[in-house]
């Protein structure tokens, strides 16, 4: 059973951060290809740059067209159906804290499975969180969503942690990586709903 | 004669993306250091995600200094001619074509040699054709031809497709490889010629 | 006792662009999470992009935390101290000249012990020195320290090029590893303190 939760968190993690791809293509107003190709390349990013360092190479989606077809079919959706939400980017904010907090433990997880340690296990659940999204931002000229003044990176470093603990600690798999993600997914949406924020540089900005 | 013909082409492409390169960095008024280094870096940028992704490691120019000094050649001789033409933005574009078309073939063609099917050799080529171009436009500080509202992405795709399809049915590579680079050079040239667009995503804007 | 130095030297390097990490979340405000990301990737960045250049995967500091540790700590410390220097955008520029030529060398050397020749270990050195940088400036949102008037890329080639040579002609590593990091980091801390620039690309900017 472990298996299949880790597998479908991996999907619902391409599939959010694809539409989250395709939600930048769309405020940028691009054409149909360059949705997909956005929401393409944000859905398999992060897990393409973890597969990198961890040395999986040809990387996960080459020779798995599913994965490939998916993002590009939910880019195609989103290119039809993204004027319905009333904001597009608050979706996009959250599609993202949802993506963030899977990748965060499923990339926290595939690292230590490949003997990376628990510190190698955690820098990699934040890599993979964050990297698809770095990505999206840079292609998609936004202002990156890293640098937003609410609780962001934090979320993945709770999450990767709070999975690291605990499946350091012997608890079963299936409930660190609920667990992890369900803290990750709670702190960054309260962040966005509260505007939570931890203490910034101030002293003299912009020296 | 088909090994000579890809790699010709594949030496085309690595110099013209070189071209756009340093005509990028002349745009940014660098100096003959920067000049190569952007060079370079556009010239054998596609590739080496290529080669990065497909797990061909190190990656094609380490010992093969031949690239590298040709990339730099070409960059240095850009330096002193740059002024000659009436607009180099023009040219850069046209040069980007070139090499957008030349590696969305050689891209898919080398994916496709390494087993990775035909969704996988599509999308690797146009990455290969696309993410020289991206680097080099984070590197210089330009606005992503990739967010042009001209045809672009689509010729990758539509060079990639024909190249993968025409292969795929048993047509010699050469006539393939041929076929697809047409494809998407006419196409993107016609986006430039006569500012052709594909329907752009457009209710409401910028939420 | 040259396993010592190089090894040394590559701490250093990594120590230091960790600092310049830190220093740029400093400039944008960021908490004390985003100094530890920014610092971490910065420090690692060059490195982790030589590795997987060279076909290193998995990349150096999976499994071996101390480096992830590190670099964490040093951006912590910036956290809480960076108030106290008079012009963090000095520091950051002084520090970033240190990595910089400190990375020129040991990219260089990695690569040519490697077997990539002469030609490819100047370009790793090159590659190995900026992009730490380079990743940093863009996760950052901060205008890229490589297109800065004053010689940067100059320095790292000077400095690449220097070893590259001395260890060729057969001289001690050691020498030859102080002697490329004392001319790149000369070079660049002139470029610095006297505004160095080499002549600029000119004729009708921005065409």
């Amino acid at each position: 059973m472990f298996e299949t939760l880790a597998a479908a968190l991996n999907w619902f993690g391409i599939v959010v951060f694809a539409v989250t791809g395709a939600l930048v293509a769309s405020r940028k107003q691009m054409d149909i290809v360059g949705f997909v190709l956005l929401g393409v390349v944000t859905g398999i990013g992060g897990g393409t740059v973890r597969d990198l360092l961890l040395g999986r190479a040809p990387v996960f989606w080459i020779g798995q067209p599913e994965y490939l077809a998916v993002c590009a079919a939910v880019a195609a959706v989103v290119f039809f159906t993204a004027h319905i939400p009333e904001s597009r980017y608050r979706l996009l904010l959250w599609f993202d804290a949802l993506g963030l907090a899977v990748f965060a433990v499923t990339g926290a997880e595939t690292a230590f499975l490949a003997g990376a340690g628990v510190a190698g296990a955690i820098a990699m659940g934040m890599i993979t969180a964050t990297f698809g999204g770095i990505i999206r931002d840079i292609l998609g000229g936004e202002s990156p969503v890293i640098l937003s003044r609410e609780i962001y990176v934090t979320a993945a470093l709770v999450a990767a942690c709070l999975y690291v603990a605990l499946a350091a600690a012997g608890v079963a798999r299936e409930v660190a990586l609920c667990a992890g993600f369900a803290a990750g997914f709670g702190l960054r949406g309260a962040a966005l709903t509260w505007n939570w924020t931890l203490p910034r540089y101030r002293p003299r900005p912009g020296r």
